[in-house]
């Protein structure tokens, strides 16, 4: 109950709303809440609420899903003894108002900044974060493991079995695999998921309008039971169990009813249903937790239901309920728009796919959960019966764009990198070793700015590159995305990706119509200038991706300097062009690759062929990637600054490969602030 | 119906039971049966039980599952034409009597031979194959693609719309993640899904017992029903139902039904389920599948109870029915033993692992059905309640196993290299991010035989390579096995993976205990000797995991020609000897690397520190790896003679390295019949 870190009410001096809200004034830690009473604990829920939209209207972030779990998080932190007993968000975004509660209302107002709070939960954040999340649908899981560790320890510490463990998860995030398995494995998991309770926060509606049969069950559930009341829910708590005998005896007895009344798809898995309960009466949550905390009988599901963006009318109203806002006024609900920059990546995809799926109707579009977050939801107006969303439910998104390949149909797999980490069997088992021509879209490649490391893309190219006979295409501003689009819809032989940026493009002009490259071929930008000094000499940048512009800025400054080099876009990471590797090796003495991406990516696959052709031996090959790290959130131009992925540093590798001292003897004030190698 | 394969009994000479199968010789194709009587049918299935017999009896395989479902593999051949319907077989090792049957009789004793037939079902290998398979659960996502594809298409050619797509997929493959994932979609694709069968192939046994409460739940619906007769069934099928508004309103109905009666979970996630029937009695399964053809209100399960083994007595009373199995006497079913070898690795990590948690209660181990390829099967006996057997779930067992290690468990993660690809996200995501302490037991690292391209270990140190903060271990022997063992048990520091083969080690005597090795050091096993030439000169061969052999081979080559290599250990893949590795380059002019795994990972971590270290520039180095080719099952000897990786390819290497012209300079004539390079 104690903790370290706790120091009563240091927060009421910086918080901006202090004064306005003087219940949650009262509370830093969840210790200060449970002696509430529940008048006092619905006015914290009021105030938390206002405080959360306060907080979030100067950040931006995830609001809806927050708002929709205030009275939940209070509830909870008012019944269970966190952080002993552990609360485990599932995604971790609806956390805003946990992290009011547990220690960080102070820097609440960080949230999602420059070295400010995590938009998700994070155990290095806090104690009261057992599990860091950001993927969805890891919760049951995680809580599995932590409620077993329990019993386990419990032998020889008894305090242990008092121990709950609640995941919360979402309707969205039940439609993944790995929440099936979860719930598969709690259900048969005996006393070690005795205190295990599962929360379903049900608010009908992830991110996009749920999918699924999991999701027309839960909403036949609803609407064939009224909510459950205290007194119905008296009688499933008749009194506590205490012999593990009588409760396996319970426990048949329930299965034999369930097969013969009818129980529901939980009770058929083996959890013990309640519900549903209103998410947002909070004297009822109160009761109904402290009733299962003492039960003991787990594992336990709890079907709550919730309004995404409740007691926010802006939110409320909205579309998407606020589900990842700007900044915005909480008066009018209205978010700042950005400084508009140009087209994003995602929207030139998105525009040159509906126009090629206008000619040819082989094309059909899957998304994972994410019709607006990679584009598709343009596609899926203009082509509905041609666009599929799977749900959260990578693994079959895949191996469904397989079966489709398999039938001639051209499927477009629009994945982000960091989520096809969730298919990657499917991927090389499904796809790359039958052959199979699914075009990837991976978005949301390299670095993403604000959602941090969790979403970063930066193993794409080397997952995918050590698979035989992947094509991997990345490109380097937005007309190549559009001549990548159109090439991906041209190539039938065999598995292609295309990975692309978070972000806008360059601002180009954009030609009506995307063109079909050459496969494994890239381009030269810059031939070297005559300027060039010993025989073989000079510098070659052979860069992938977006970083391209960094490469030219680069170049500006050794060209300044007489060392201006050769340098290439390389279009394809796999197969990559050989001949124009193999000419930059042999007519320069320094070859740069550069690339958006871990170790083990393109730059190995160019090593190991200049290590096959002996070219390796005569140059100075320097592959610069993502460094061996994860990289906190951050703006995307300081989070490549922190890679050592801008233009000094490439000008520093190329003059350290070429024996020249140090950064110092270019002038690289106007470039960073940073600081150099 | 036409096979562009077909050549009628073509066969009948070459198949050494001609003659003995009077049915079965009628039969080449499918269609060759379709006029069959069902009398005929039976005679047929019995047939083809033996002959299936037959053929493992001399080839070694998946026995066991082949045999329960012979009598599915004729009824379903029988009712549904075939290739143009689709029937795809989860995971394929049942797939030796639909191999018989369509067009690969004559060549089914060349089943897991070297140039043979895949043990899998194989898209290349024959039309009747539609997708190929080796993990499991994929069927259902793939046959939904297919199904929708054929919607689609049935726009322009309407005889799609006689096409049925039937997912056979069994009891254990059902409690993966992505099965759920499946059927959540299937239920909600609407006409797409309406030919859409899935037969649920219920042996209540996978390789190891079923677990999990999806099993347990199947398990009582058997009990609680009996099983479905013929009469029961036209019930179900009064009338084909022609209208989609019609079915809508049935649907409806059903999904009514099915809240107040209690449907089956199936029906409520949106199936329509029928069953439980024997799946032996074929002539009622004949009955029923042509019901379900011409129904068309799928998605359909089928829920068929067989039993692994059937109809051949040894198999029937064996533990694991006859799961896979080596050659054997058909008469006695005795299993020929291969010559007794050294310990396999798996059994030197499992005593090793069963001495460890005799003194630590906090070693806990996972499985994700495979308790006994993984030798977890002697940890369970000896400390059952530590021991967890999650089926056929590596997404679960790995974010479990984070929780676990959350609470100060020890966790060890025992998969094989090629399923860790289905957990790949939550590796990254719920263990490496958090650097919590999961002990990744990785088997079958690396080429693995018979079982081919779908089971081979190849990728995990490029895709674990490039994750921050994973360490990588790797052992050349079963002594270094051993050690490491002990080292990642008394590793509490972050995540760390042991990769190691499939099959025997050298038969070292193993001392008693592994000893905990220092993170991040190699060691040298041969200095170079003072023959080497100039004064920066000789070659360095380092070596990761059993390759380490070949290595020594090779270096016994080079010596007798006076160049006598210096040969290490790396022992860790990540984080390396860094110092090791910069004296190798220091004082060698050829630096080999040599790993059990694909292009970007151990060559390229290392390349990478070479490069940021200039050492790269002043030595030849050369990685060598896995080629970037899938291949095929063979030997495990051969494949590596295939991939390049033998003591002769090292000589050549390190030959042309040095610029000494070729092969023929060395005599390797002992070494290989194969062509060298």
């Amino acid at each position: 109950m104690t903790s370290p870190f706790q120091e009563k009410n240091s927060n009421s001096t910086t918080v901006p709303t202090h004064g306005r809200f003087p219940v949650l004034d009262r509370v830093t830690y969840p210790q200060d809440l449970r002696n509430f009473s529940v008048d006092q604990l619905s006015q914290l829920a009021d105030e938390l609420r206002a405080e959360t939209i306060d907080a979030v209207s100067s950040t931006g972030g995830h609001l809806g899903a927050s708002l929709g779990v205030v009275e939940l998080t209070v509830a909870l932190h008012a019944v269970f003894d966190t952080p002993e007993s552990k609360v485990i968000w599932d995604v971790g975004h609806q956390a805003y108002p946990h992290k009011i509660l547990t220690g960080r209302r102070e820097r609440i107002r960080t949230l999602r900044q420059p070295g400010g709070l995590s938009g998700f939960t994070k155990r290095s954040e806090s104690e009261y974060d057992p599990f860091g999340a950001a993927h969805s649908s890891t919760s049951i899981s995680a809580g599995l493991g932590m409620a077993v560790a329990h019993h386990l320890r419990a032998e020889e510490d008894p305090s242990y079995k008092e121990r709950n463990v609640i995941a919360v998860i979402g309707d969205g995030s039940i439609s993944a695999g790995m929440a099936y398995e979860a719930m598969n494995n709690a259900a048969e998991a005996g006393p070690g998921a005795e205190r295990l309770i599962v929360v379903l926060n049900d608010n009908e509606m992830s991110i996009a309008p749920p999918v699924g049969a999991m999701s027309g069950y839960l909403s036949r559930l609803i609407s064939s039971r009224k909510f459950i009341g205290l007194r119905e829910l008296a009688g499933k708590f008749v009194k506590k169990l205490p012999a593990s005998v009588e409760r396996t005896a319970r426990k048949a007895d329930e299965y034999a009813r369930g097969m013969i009344t009818g129980g529901t798809w939980f009770e058929e898995l083996g959890f013990y249903y309640i519900g549903p309960v209103d998410g947002h009466d909070l004297p009822q949550l109160v009761t109904i937790l402290r009733n299962l905390r003492d039960a003991g009988n787990g594992p336990i599901l709890l079907h709550v239901i919730t309004e995404k963006g409740h007691g926010y009318t802006p939110a409320e109203k909205a579309g998407d309920k606020y589900h990842a806002v700007a900044r915005f006024n909480v008066v009018t609900g209205e978010q700042s728009k950005g400084p508009s920059g140009p087209p994003s990546y995602t929207s030139v995809f998105s525009r040159e796919l509906v126009r090629q799926a206008a000619t040819d109707k082989n094309i059909v579009a899957i998304t994972a959960a994410m019709p607006s977050g990679t584009g598709l939801d343009a596609f899926a107006r203009a082509y509905p019966e041609r666009f599929f969303d799977v749900g959260i439910a990578e693994q079959h998104a895949v191996t469904f764009a397989a079966g489709l390949a398999t039938e001639g149909l051209r499927p477009f797999c629009a994945i982000y990198s960091s989520f096809l980490q969730r298919a990657y069997d499917q991927v090389m088992h499904d796809v790359v070793l039958q052959n199979l021509p699914v075009r990837f879209a991976i978005d949301r490649a390299g670095l993403v700015g604000a959602d941090g490391a969790t979403h970063a893309g930066s193993f794409d190219i080397a997952y995918l590159g050590c698979l035989p006979g992947m094509t991997i295409m990345a490109p380097s501003d937005e007309v190549e995305l559009l001549h990548m689009t159109a090439t991906a819809t041209a190539f039938d032989e065999g598995p292609i990706a295309l990975r692309y940026p978070r972000g806008g493009g360059l601002g180009l002009e954009l030609p009506a119509a995307g063109q079909v490259l050459e496969i494994g071929k890239g381009r030269i930008i810059r031939e070297m200038g005559s300027q060039s000094g010993p025989e073989k000499g000079g510098i070659a940048i052979l860069s992938l991706g977006p970083r391209l512009a960094e490469a030219l800025k680069a170049a500006d400054i050794l060209a300044a300097h007489g060392l201006a080099p050769t340098v290439a876009d390389a279009r394809f990471a796999k197969p990559f062009d050989t001949g124009l590797v193999e000419n930059l090796a042999r007519n320069h003495a320094v070859l740069i690759t550069l690339e958006e991406g871990s170790e083990g990516g393109f730059g190995s696959l160019v090593m190991h062929h200049l290590a096959r052709t002996g070219l390796l031996d005569s140059v100075r090959f320097r592959p610069m990637t993502l460094p061996d790290i994860f990289i906190d959130h951050n703006t995307q131009a300081a989070q490549y600054e922190q890679a050592g992925l801008t233009a000094p540093y490439i000008v520093n590798t190329a003059l350290s490969a070429l024996g020249i001292e140090g950064a110092s003897s270019v002038n690289m004030s106007n470039y960073s602030t940073g600081t150099k190698p």
